[in-house]
């Protein structure tokens, strides 16, 4: 067999990848679905333990933050510090989704060549990745901290539900404390919405004072992205971004989204 | 706090709602389901015993009635006789499926604001009703009975089954009874479909003289509404509409569609 | 009751049909689907010992032929040999998938009229056939197997995973033997997939020399039609077809589909 019958390919592993890991299929398929609620492609960044995401929408209304540490990997091998991977999200969701629900997936990038190998069992894909400083990157992290002035960790079916609801609605919401409890309102030109999260329904409340407007275009996408069995962590203030944070890989992984709140009219 | 960062609402609770009843959501889901198969708004005649609706679609070529009595709801409390509420179906059919199988839904009309305050768990959506005059309404009842000259009663399915055959060859089909057995035909341009159902398929059959045609553009969206698991009350003649009934909430409520017959053509 | 109220119908079963036969409606809908994947319309071939089809698309780039013994049936009378039916393959899926899983359903052909009459349960279903000479046929089989130099059986799950997978970066893949592997390789533009089915991952591999590229179009259309939990028989060689065959009905019918090679550009 000749060359010009056996065409040379790229699909096999790197003999010597930057990084190569292993996870199971869920994991990495609940991290890119996090990511691709807001962006098509973003900057990996891979340290020796484990993997780190900021990334913001073209309109700069919503940023997404994930972390994916080694323990969240069967195997994980990344010997130096300060690698950046460009992915386009969308192709490698299709790969990962070729794999059987929990199957093992590996890894392993040719930094030389610029290719991602993605082994699941049989069969080998090999994913170009993109130049990292060609994808927009987020501003250089704002601490937001001092903007959020309440807090309440709740259900995120039922946070996504009141959300799912005002957007029936209306296109945009209202969030804030009042009294005690976490409200969420939307007023559209025939019907309202509005849910109370008293203290008493939720895992924890730091009921500060808390009023903000919010797109449901964007708080939408973000709530349908919120895990349905787990508590989500929110924080919002006066006319303040809100922020939902979750685990992911049994806690060995976090996700955090950032919504910027709409301008008031007044 | 003050009112420009705290936004009025009306999605509160009524303080003396004029009609205030609780049922469990898939009672609601199949009431509501069975009117928006003819019409997209209609006349809710809330009574002290129960509910009524008589709708008829735009066309008037179908008809539906519903009535829901006390017993289907798990509270009923409607004091005045009367009550007409002007019910955009789609909007309260997306309000009641936010609510998981089975969970109970709360319903109060204020009479002074027109608004239909409908509780979900911790959600409340107000649903401002029409203007009852402003929907058009069936004409008086006339009473068919007497156009009826035969009658089956047999397994929806079975029924509908049969429907969506004719569907597939013709755009109308004929039925009526043939020796002691209900016919339903259709003769397309190339293929047809046939079914009998023999007095020994029905749970009750009374065959007098009946053949009409009907629209299956109507009567197919008909069939696809009755329950798969129940039986079908049907009654038809000569060239005389076709009636559908079916009890829903376990007998405390009851469905009748009435579909016109297509012209002969001879 | 008279003939104008009572419409003629041609739905009931032939007296003397040319072909009479009851199967299960799995078993037809699986030799439907695979004949589907190529044509729409097709000749069957009843015969006295079974059923036979062979189509090319309309391209000429794909075939596929079919066998179903009299065994595959609960019932099978065929007593004369060469009868050929123009069958329209989507409305004969239609109406078999009108039937309940695994129900049994009746064929009658009735020579005079061309009418298929096809019962399921109550339902007659009077489906016009096609003028077999006018529907397009394959030449006269061209013995293909000389031009087959290798050949392996494989789960076709895994085999149709590889495709999908090749679907997702190029128009075209290659398919050949390596060592004692069977590769399955796309370039595209960015990305490449590469699959290796070793030896010790088929049922059966004759790895001798072969190498062909074949259009993804057709491809990915047979690879999604092959059974998921079964074996299926792969034999190919140097720029020749490939041909995947594989049983239904537990072993009394096969189904096998041949794609033409793509024109290698060198």
């Amino acid at each position: 067999m000749t060359e010009t019958t056996h065409p040379a390919t790229d699909a096999q592993s790197p003999t010597d990848p930057a990084f190569d890991a292993i996870a199971d299929s869920d994991t990495l398929a609940t991290a890119l679905d996090a990511l691709a609620v807001l962006v098509d492609e973003c900057v990996v960044r891979v340290e020796p333990d484990g993997l780190a995401v900021d990334a913001m929408d073209p309109a700069t209304v919503g940023m997404v933050s994930l972390s994916l540490g080694a323990d969240a990997f069967d195997a994980y091998d990344a010997p130096d510090a300060g690698l950046r991977l460009g992915i386009p999200l969308d192709r490698l969701r299709d790969v990962v989704g070729i794999a059987d629900a929990g199957q093992p997936v590996r890894l392993a990038f040719d930094a030389e060549s610029r290719m991602l190998h993605v082994r699941v069992g049989e069969l080998a894909y090999t994913l170009a990745c993109i130049d990292p400083d060609a994808v927009r990157s987020p501003p250089d992290r704002i601490d937001l901290a001092e903007q959020y002035t309440a807090s309440a960790t709740l259900d995120g079916a039922g946070f996504a539900r009141a959300v799912d609801a005002a957007d029936m609605v209306a296109d945009h919401l209202a969030l804030g404390t009042d009294a005690d409890a976490l409200y969420v309102r939307a007023d559209g030109d025939t019907d309202s919405v509005e849910v109370d999260f008293p203290g008493e329904d939720c895992a924890a409340i730091d009921p500060g004072p808390a009023h903000s407007l919010f797109s449901l275009q964007y708080l939408a996408s973000v709530a349908d992205a919120l895990p349905s069995d787990r508590d989500v962590d929110l924080r919002f203030g006066e006319e303040a971004p809100i922020e939902a944070g979750f685990d992911i890989a049994e806690g060995d992984g976090h996700v955090t989204f950032v919504v910027s709140p709409r301008m008031t009219v007044n």
